[in-house]
């Protein structure tokens, strides 16, 4: 395995001005991992519980992703349920139900345990830091939220101060830097670890810090933005899959990664739940891909 | 003359999170006219009261700015009061005084008239139709606020209708398009008159939309951010400036004079009024087009 994610699997309530689904397929690993299977295979650990509907597994599993690090609790599936207003920025959470989350040990297959690249989503930092004590892969990556930068700062700390690269929101870097110069907070961030640090800007696009260099990438251009839910783990699914399959990790490959990362993401806001992406194909990808290139493009001759 | 702007010069007090000026020079003409002097002359049209420094008006035809248009009327002049939270992303007016400027009345020299860009800066439109009587240009490109979006729409339509370019803030395209998503924003303003349209987003960057193409360009990083005061102004004309200089308006000329004018405004909010670009030469713009560039770039290798 070369890729693989610890987050949740959920079934989410959402509502936005475009339309509204009940009990749809969500959750971090999710978006993660059907991101990343644009590019590679993909391990997921996660939970479940037993009215979880089987075909979204047979779905899960049809998009090449490694389901045996998925527990399957008894109890009842992780529900979200948010809204979003107009403009769409910020999702507004209407409720929380943990179920069988709050009992949630992660438990990694064997085959697992050497995985190239591991992504801890954004769940409690114990138990990153726990699933950092049991997989020993060659680069990790952690996201987090603005609930764990307030409750539980300190374990956060040493995740950060243990992991290769952050992927993290805007507004999340602010809160965590306690600077509002996101230039600043790449900064602070990278030098946690002397690591990498993609700040997502959602319609503003990506920053990328790492060593001496910097990247920014626009977003690519969404009018028919249907549904957020799920950009952020998306674009890192789609980035990191992209990093696994290469197994490289320059800066240009990074670069690639990241806008591969962006296209992804740029399909999945444009349906509900995960129907912005399962039709899409990697000539898809390919095709936004180069039209990204076409966006961002100026010639060198002033 | 090649381009020229009506606008204001003013005389600014301003409070950042980082110091304070008072009575600094100022407002959208001086901050166009110096960002566009970097690649042209460029003829300013306005009115100072008897109050305004004599020094001021030295150090513009120091920068090879044509002031014939500038009339020296008796009283004080305009002064702009203002201040910014630690967030610095939006200027909160204290005061303003419009002294001279409310009986101000475009005269425009007879050298001016068949300019090939004039840039209408943020003034009342009604201002903005009376000097499109009396001047021809090649191109016409037009800013506006929220103050006129709400207070005199009916002129500001017949403005953006006669234009041939759009130069407006996001908040503004938002308000005036009645839509938060700006990609939807760009397609409409550019079909007022199937036109060029610039969106500024500040520390997000510019997105640019014409006929069937699509620009997109962050902003260079800036760290040390002191007061954003004349940042759209200086964007502007270091893209008019740049684009007057090679008095061709093709797409890929158009991005690299974006890109111009996003390199001059990121020198400015790096000093309290002009102070960040008064000494900044060719050579700096030089070395920070390049630059961004490498931020940028990405390899067309999926």
């Amino acid at each position: 395995m070369n890729l693989m994610t610890v987050g949740t699997l959920a079934l989410d309530d959402i509502k936005t001005p475009f339309g509204e689904v009940k009990g749809a397929l969500g959750g971090s690993a999710t978006y993660f991992g059907l991101a990343a299977s644009f590019f590679t295979e993909c391990g997921l650990i996660g939970v479940v519980g037993s009215d979880f509907p089987e075909e979204h597994l047979d779905f899960l599993k049809s998009k090449k992703l490694d389901l045996s690090g998925i527990e399957a609790a008894s109890g009842k599936t992780f529900r979200w349920s948010g809204s979003y207003e107009f403009d769409m920025n910020q999702a507004h959470t209407l409720k929380t139900e943990l179920n069988v989350l709050s009992e949630f040990n992660p438990k990694i297959p064997g085959g697992f345990r050497n995985c190239e690249i591991l992504f801890l989503a954004n769940i409690d930092p114990d138990l990153q830091l726990e699933v950092l004590e049991k997989v020993k892969p060659k680069y990790c990556f952690a996201d987090t939220m603005n609930f764990w930068i307030e409750g539980n700062r300190e374990s956060l700390d040493e995740v950060f101060g243990r992991v290769d690269g952050i992927i993290i929101n805007d507004s999340e870097a602010r809160q965590y830097c306690k600077t509002p110069n996101l230039i600043a907070c790449g900064k602070i961030l990278s030098r946690l670890n002397d690591g990498k640090v993609i700040i997502k800007k959602g319609e503003h696009g990506i920053l990328y810090f790492s060593e001496e260099r910097f990247f920014s990438l626009p977003a690519y251009p969404v009018e028919n933005l249907v549904d957020p839910t799920g950009a952020g783990d998306s674009f890192a699914g789609g980035t990191l899959g992209h990093l696994a399959k290469h197994g490289e990790f320059s800066d240009e490959m990074m670069r690639k990664s990241i806008v591969c990362g962006s296209t992804v993401a740029s399909y999945v806001v444009s349906g509900f739940s995960v129907d912005g992406i399962k039709v899409r194909t990697h000539e898809d990808i390919e095709s936004r891909y180069q039209h990204f290139r076409n966006i961002v493009a100026f010639d060198h001759n002033l």
